[in-house]
């Protein structure tokens, strides 16, 4: 399949969603829905909304039944982005090129827009839909509100935090990315197919896959960190060594840690193996995550 | 009724249900751990979720079934005065009496264990309940994050700094606190009802008894900000002055604030007068809510 098209494809509808439920830059308070509007709809991978679609797709539903939830997932994910470049955070003034939020807006307001992106996202999630099962909704909240909190990507944050100048290995490392970005991801990858009424089995299969490209992604971006080209990734290479973070290469050397994604995307691929071409998009997503160059 | 007794036990119902809904201490990441509990279980009102127990009630339900939801409501409560008081916001010291969250755990910390509340705060009201109809949940959880971000809390606390400095009427002053204080406060005294199965018709009711309480609420609060007893509010007394604040008092002069906050309080009991004597907790916090003095 051509994979590019698929994602390009995904992104333009994704993009048009955000575009709509984002809150309008002339209703009060207008510098707060400029601060969210930038920061969401900032160039990006977008991979989040995309696995969500695909994933809808795999088990044979219309993507569009779960365009809600693409969208609330990724502005899941703008939270986090603008609340970890804040200052008393990883103090960025750049991400994918650009301004950080909070260097354009001001501290007080990028701490806001984060807020409000995180309860935008859990309103996109609950907004009114008679097509789709309640019971699964409430359990298909249950595992992103997990996977935003202590368990997920703050408890992650804290701990990549604590590892900072710590010497680490390879375990721990896991550790804490599978809360990071894995649970995000993990989430990502099977709310799709959730909500559209899959059955705990499929659920299960889409959540392994997750895990399984969310660690990927992950050494993924620390090679990338190292050895990236700046122009592409749109931040400085090497902030990671600079700020003493624990990554893959620091910890396995390059080329194992190479290998090691590699080999989580085949056991991503393997965990969906029984779903046949609907699938086709989740399994190139899982080799785009390896091979993508920012 | 004795609503000091009332009051007293909701009270130690709910700590004791928050303090089994708060991530323990002793497990990774502590520290995050510890500064959620510090500010979820400092001594407080608990007037959010003593409003979702008393409007379960008030439908005749046993407020036990909505136990998780009081809490969630009060994680999102705490949440929300965690980051209103960070540096770059209000820079508040003290609340309460005691060291804010920012100044004991750092701004780092103070920062994630409050996204950590938010989103705990969906977690629980997303807790497994087969007992209760997920199409009501679905609302419910729409109602609180919709409470939660730029058309409630997040927007509203926007709004109050952008008053700051600024000369505003009563009308502006009344549509910035319905969405800082007022769209929570509205939220807590309906979504008990709404999750218990209370039809419309009741759920609009109380969503205008919450309404009503909330500007109550919130003039009081300006009140007791200027003639309040610095050993009983935990603060020091004109520190709206001092931020330049636009207050009730201020606008509307200290007399006439009064007797404004008592005519809300009236509106808010005649919302639910055809709720009868299972709503007499809602009515006497009604009275509460001016009458107390922190």
């Amino acid at each position: 399949m051509d994979l590019e098209a698929y994602m390009r494809r995904c992104r333009t509808a994704v993009e048009a969603a955000l575009n709509r439920a984002l809150p309008d830059e002339t209703v009060d308070p207008t510098e707060l829905h400029r601060a969210m509007r930038y920061s969401v709809l900032a160039p990006g991978k977008r991979l989040r909304p995309i696995l969500v679609l695909a994933s809808a797709e795999a088990v044979g539903a219309d993507p569009n039944r779960v365009m809600h939830a693409a969208c609330g997932l990724e502005c899941i994910h703008a939270f986090s982005l603008i609340h970890d470049d804040l200052p008393c955070m990883d103090d960025d003034d750049y991400r994918r090129g650009r301004p950080t939020n909070h260097v354009l807006f001001g501290e007080a307001l990028a701490l806001l827009a984060g807020d409000a992106l995180l309860a935008l996202g859990f309103e996109l999630l609950t907004e009114d839909r008679s097509d789709l099962d309640p019971v699964r909704r409430v359990q298909a909240l249950n595992m992103v509100a997990r996977a935003s909190g202590t368990r997920g990507m703050v408890g992650g944050q804290v701990a990549d935090m604590e590892s900072e100048g710590q010497s680490i290995d390879a375990d721990a490392l896991r550790k804490i990315h599978a809360s990071k970005t894995g649970a995000l991801l993990m989430a990502s990858a099977s709310v799709g197919a959730m909500l559209v009424g899959a059955d705990d089995s499929r659920v299960r299969s889409l959540m392994k896959y997750g895990e399984h490209i969310g660690l990927a992604f992950q050494i993924t971006d620390d090679i990338l960190d190292l050895v990236g080209d700046e122009s592409r990734i749109g931040k400085r290479v090497g902030s990671d060594l600079r700020q003493n973070k624990a990554t893959y290469p620091k910890v396995l050397g390059l080329e194992v840690s190479r290998e090691f994604a590699c080999a989580e995307v085949e056991q991503a691929i393997e965990a969906i193996i029984e779903f046949g071409p609907a699938a086709e998009p989740l399994r190139a997503v899982a080799r785009y995550v390896v091979e993508r160059d920012r």
